[in-house]
């Protein structure tokens, strides 16, 4: 049996820490995490460097098996979970987890793919140094899928996607074959930029290793801000004033309506609104400076609310007076989400526009969808500041959870999408398509962009065995989107 | 005959000011700039819009006939410039000049193809808004032509080069559709990034018709500082100091050494010495503010400067007193490339290694190049933050001119392209591959990247009819690189 020819010779490759197929060891990583997608796989492969990664690869060819590739297993997607046939491996690159070379005076580190983000965070801060990307799943995220899925967070305003971050990157492609770039060029014109290409494409192209990261100095000195504003086209009118008067300074500019204030305050008793006044939208500001600026900070950020207020660009305003209140604030946030989830069955969306049409948008999305399926409830909260927000659609009071998502939840996403669509944005903003979106990509994706989707991944992946059924359209896209 | 039916069919499609096949007309745009290569082409077609630009391609893809694309015929390595066969339509973008949207708000541009970049650089100037890449071609460099090769300059270290500017992008394929992606999506995972693909391919995967580009607030205030070091290596010294220093303030760090100051005072009898004093290299560091940091960006530049002294980080320094000298110390650094050429026959390397090896690879590379071809002089300059140097090497008195480069010359930069590859570097920092550097590639580039240049360069233009020659090399690689 082909099967076992192959399974003999991962293990012998592997060793026995670097395989499995028992049953219980391989549960965990065959359902997402928001256990939405459920597969199984005719193995685990864990292996311990960049040479097993690319001899285990070499061995798939030669079998003709698929591999899906998989760090935390913390994606939003399902672009980590294999598919129910049972005939793919499921590659786990958590046991390359070292961090190398981080050195403070080049401010850069190598990181192999199965370090998970708060380690790196940590491993920085003990430098004097940051890694300026952060997000929700911090303590299971690996490197790997984050530059996999070019993940977001909270600090894309200032800094950039996971995009930004990767100096250098090493990847072992579908033949098995390593494209060994490590090495940190600020400028390189070698032709087309492959190392873009590898990122954010879901292990579709190429299995990542090991990434060269940039990292940040550490910051001196924060301010956070919170502010009530009448509605989104004020908190746009105050983002450009914060853009303008703050420059570099801003690193986040987050937004949250009153209901989803209302939804964490309920959900978390220890949480107190930070204004004691109701508003129709808050933003929550961050400001941050180094070395260099961090004396001027405080004053620069009270400053910037005085003269925000004098131009009529909020209601109030508060400056949080202790790193516990900003904790507090952000922890207001960074609970919306769960808080959400808690307030019953939901239908959630990633979404984008430009910037300067997020307001726009958001209205009239939000019309649309409760008049559409009226009892629901729409809330967008996040990253106004990167025309980006998440856009949950929270099902009528007491409906059956699994059939309303099924159902009208399903029907919702849809309009959602194709609204988005129309108004040229993005049906995934930071989460990537995986296999949860890619139905729509391709329904509603523009023909040109899915067929060059389609030639790249055919001509690296001529055998389709990396991470098969994930992000690119398989059938020709309809002509009519 | 299959031109004329071509030709006529074009003539059609473009109308009289669109298509011309007078020698004349012609004959500036078939020889590049720096003199280097010379081409024929059956006709130079300047369409008026995208539009028009499609059914070019169209009909070029029914006749096999190949399009070399081009914008102010500005680039540095043969990039634009046909082949000798005159098969070849040279298409010029010029034609294709508006600017759209230019919005102070958003800070967002949208330009054709043909727009130079002085005059966008008028246009932002305009609005209280900067655009913030330049480099010495700006009166002839175009928007469309800077994208597809991915141009540097001087302010690279802080705002990136072309390729993190472009928000969005619009493009023509080979088979004549078109990528409409100028909406500006700050988050977009919607599968690969295919709009970074085609920036820096040289015309070889599309045609750039149009970009959304980022603009950035006017500089407020600037303090332009001249300082004197011992070796490179305590530049770099001074540079990570700087970095750490003034943070974001920190816009140009260029390096010269004492040979290249003294190049451009035998150049330009207008030029002074920045010091009075005699030093190994000389660095020329810009410090920019926005209006939040205006106030008190002097104080800062005086700060850091005394800081460094203190430190001894550097020799001597001294801060331009006024816009004048700050453009006079900018004048000498732009000079050097002119002045070295005034010297006599030179060959030129564009390359880069990791910034912390620069001051050790350009003490390597200089003693291995003189003491190998005696009489010859190195000299290094250029965006020491970038890791990026123009590395000149001048040939030794009295020799003619063209012999020499085709000899000595060629096997110099044979030799030098390979000893930035010994060192991970790459052969071409910021200037890209073209027809100049395609053998080098094929003969130095890593087999597994070169195989996936040519892999997504057949998916892409499976004719070959984008830009043939450039670029991509097409015989397989050497295994022994």
């Amino acid at each position: 049996m082909s099967d076992s020819a192959f399974l003999d010779a991962a293990a012998e490759l592997l060793g026995p820490r670097g395989l499995t197929r028992d049953p219980a060891l391989m549960a965990p990583w065959l359902t997402d995490w928001r256990g939405r997608f459920s597969g199984s796989a005719l193995a685990m492969a864990s292996p311990a460097s960049t040479e097993e990664v690319a001899e285990l690869v070499k061995l798939c060819a030669r079998h003709g098996v698929a591999i899906v590739p998989q760090g935390g297993n913390s994606g939003m997607s399902g672009g980590a979970t294999p598919d129910t046939s049972g005939t793919a491996l499921l590659l786990s690159l958590r046991r390359m987890n070292h961090i190398h070379d981080l050195d403070r005076a080049t401010r850069q580190v190598v990181c192999e793919a199965g370090v998970v983000l708060q380690t790196l965070h940590e491993a920085a801060e003990a430098k004097g140094l940051r890694f300026p990307l952060t997000l929700g799943g911090k303590g299971s995220a690996t490197i790997g899928g984050l530059i996999a899925t070019n993940a977001g967070g909270t600090q894309v305003l200032r800094h950039g996607s996971m995009r930004a971050q990767v100096l250098g990157l090493e990847a072992v492609l579908a033949d098995g074959s390593v494209v060994r770039a490590l090495t940190p060029l600020k400028k390189d014109n070698r032709g087309f930029d492959l190392k873009q290409l590898l990122i954010g494409s879901e292990g579709t192209l190429g299995i990542v290793t090991a990434a060269t990261l940039r990292l940040s100095p550490a910051v001196a000195a924060r301010a956070v801000l919170w502010a009530g504003v009448p509605s989104l086209e004020a908190a746009r009118a105050l983002l450009l004033f914060c853009q303008d008067a703050a420059g570099d300074a801003l690193e986040g500019f987050e937004v949250l309506p009153h209901a989803a204030l209302e939804a964490v305050l309920a959900y978390l008793p220890s949480a107190r609104a930070p204004l004691s006044s109701a508003h129709g939208w808050h933003v929550l500001i961050e400001l941050v400076a180094d070395r260099a600026t961090a004396e001027t900070l405080s004053a620069r950020a009270e400053g910037l609310l005085g003269q925000a207020l004098e131009h009529g660009l909020l209601e109030d305003a508060t400056i949080a007076a202790s790193e516990g209140q900003a904790e507090a604030f952000w922890t207001i946030r960074d609970s919306i989400a769960p808080a959400e989830r808690a307030r019953g069955p939901a239908v959630q969306h990633d979404i984008s526009v430009a910037v300067d049409r997020m307001p726009a948008f958001v209205g009239e999305a939000v019309s649309a969808v409760e008049a559409r399926w009226p009892g629901t409830q729409a809330v967008a909260f996040g990253h106004l500041g990167d025309g980006n927000v998440h856009f949950h659609v929270i099902a009528p009071a007491g409906v059956d959870g699994l059939s309303w998502q099924t159902g009208d939840g399903k029907a919702i996403s849809g309009f959602v999408h194709e609204m988005v669509t129309q108004w040229q944005g993005s049906i995934s903003a930071e989460h990537g398509i995986g296999q949860l979106k890619r139905d729509d990509l391709a329904r509603l994706g523009d023909p040109v962009v899915l067929a060059m989707l389609r030639a790249v991944k055919d001509a690296l992946d001529p055998a389709g065995l990396l991470n098969p059924g994930k992000l690119v359209p398989l059938a020709p896209a309809s002509d009519n989107p």
